[in-house]
């Protein structure tokens, strides 16, 4: 049987680069969990001592601290520099982007619209670099219920889909004398299930791995069992079964966004093992 | 019967504007015929001795010249400068927007796009305002074979539908960093337009006013057509039959863009001379 990995699959280009900025800064804490993922996080602690700070109170004065890829707000940074140890900021540039237009376009008097959850850590960041008047909505409807002035600039969260984005921006243009909408969409989710789907059309087996909890495995295990019936999700190695590998020509394999590349690894070991 | 105008009809803004700023320059000349209708350009001869150049080949040395509502390229300006006439500038203010805009961001880097027709008058003008790339589109599928960079600004032709418009908005926002939407149309000919709309489904018949050419007076006659069966479009009183209004309780009136208001005023004279 041959092994397949999708073109594109587990973690992102900025959580990548966070976990890197993690493990060259042994002892410091993380604010936050640097990624929805015990198993990666239990070995920052072991290989690294990269410990977790659940929050601001939680960091000790003097201690280095990393900033994970969803940033934090403004007034969050400057609370952190007080405690006075070293900042490690590993906010996915992707994010930074939107923080930076958002504080620029505030200043040049536009009203702000941000595309995307007001209750999700990256659009806190993102909302706390404004200086004027800046609203996050979901719908059209949200939007329609806001006053906005004649300028308005818009920014989306990294992961939103660009259909629905437009939407909030069809809805402004006939509204406004200028709508003014960078694209702040990262596509990393949508590679993943691109290159899912993908394989799965040509895979007579699947292999989703990702925690049971994490909604983007969930969403890659649909949309691959769409296309191949014989999708399994696991977590870790232990779930495997050979029987589900047998008279199979190939094997397919994907990762959700918070699935390091050592579970990966153990996985594909395993199935290996399987001689089928 | 009740005669009822539409309560949008006629000029727009910007021509009522411009007639009367060649009413107050007697002598003067229009680059272009101000308006599409003949019947008030020889009355702008007549009374106020407005004349007309077909091209800046005719305006002669010395001449004052009115430039019309579409406004000209900036090149035209310039020459029209040189002939040492006075320039009267009647460029409806709605235009000169999308000329300033395309000036300022050519000037900041933007590549432009303009929806609208580059053979149009006004698009020529606009266009000549930008320094750098600029491109004017009617679909979506001209602009895909366009090669713009990150940074695009967009202006609209002032009549187009704001549907189009989002159209190649929605286009551009996944496909570039920052779309600058300008909301440049203008609405005068979608209030005549809704007006007339509204006003026909309470006549029992309705007379269209302007030239039988005139595209916008065409598009009124169809709409009202639609709602009500008894509708006529005529271009002067003498067109005018008694037996339209036997029996009929409500007649509506409208006229399109180019009629100007004294032969709208006679043919509702004619009208109550009829004594339904």
């Amino acid at each position: 049987m041959e092994i397949e990995l999708a073109k594109s699959y587990g973690f992102c280009f900025g959580v990548k680069r966070a976990i890197k900025i993690a493990e060259e800064h042994p002892g410091a804490s993380t604010l936050g969990p640097l990624i929805h993922n015990n198993m990666e996080i239990a070995r920052l602690k072991k290989d690294f001592n990269v410990s977790l700070a659940n929050s601001l109170e939680e960091v000790k004065e003097g201690q280095a601290t990393v900033i994970r890829t969803h940033g934090i707000p403004k007034n969050d940074l400057k609370k952190l520099k007080e405690k006075g140890g070293e900042v490690i900021d590993a906010t996915c540039p992707f994010v930074t982007k939107p923080q930076q237009i958002v504080e620029e376009m505030s200043e040049e008097g536009y009203d702000i619209v941000i595309f995307g959850d007001v209750n999700h850590p990256e659009i806190k960041g993102v909302m706390s670099y404004a200086t004027g008047p800046v609203h996050a909505v979901l719908s059209v409807e949200e939007l329609s219920r806001l006053h906005l002035r004649e300028r308005v600039a818009v920014v989306a969260q990294t992961t939103r889909k660009i259909e629905e984005y437009n939407k909030i921006v069809n809805y402004l243009v006939p509204r406004h004398k200028e709508v003014r909408v960078f694209n702040t969409i990262c596509n990393a989710t949508f590679e993943n299930q691109d290159a899912a789907r993908e394989l799965a059309r040509r895979a007579d087996v699947m292999v989703v791995i990702g925690g049971k909890q994490s909604s983007n495995t969930k969403q890659l295990y649909t949309i691959c069992k769409q296309y191949c019936p014989d999708t399994y999700h696991i977590e870790s190695k232990e779930e495997l079964e050979p029987a589900w590998f047998a008279g199979k020509k190939l094997c397919g394999i994907t990762a959700g966004a918070s699935t390091p590349e050592w579970i990966i690894e153990e996985i594909i070991g395993k199935i290996r093992e399987f001689k089928v």
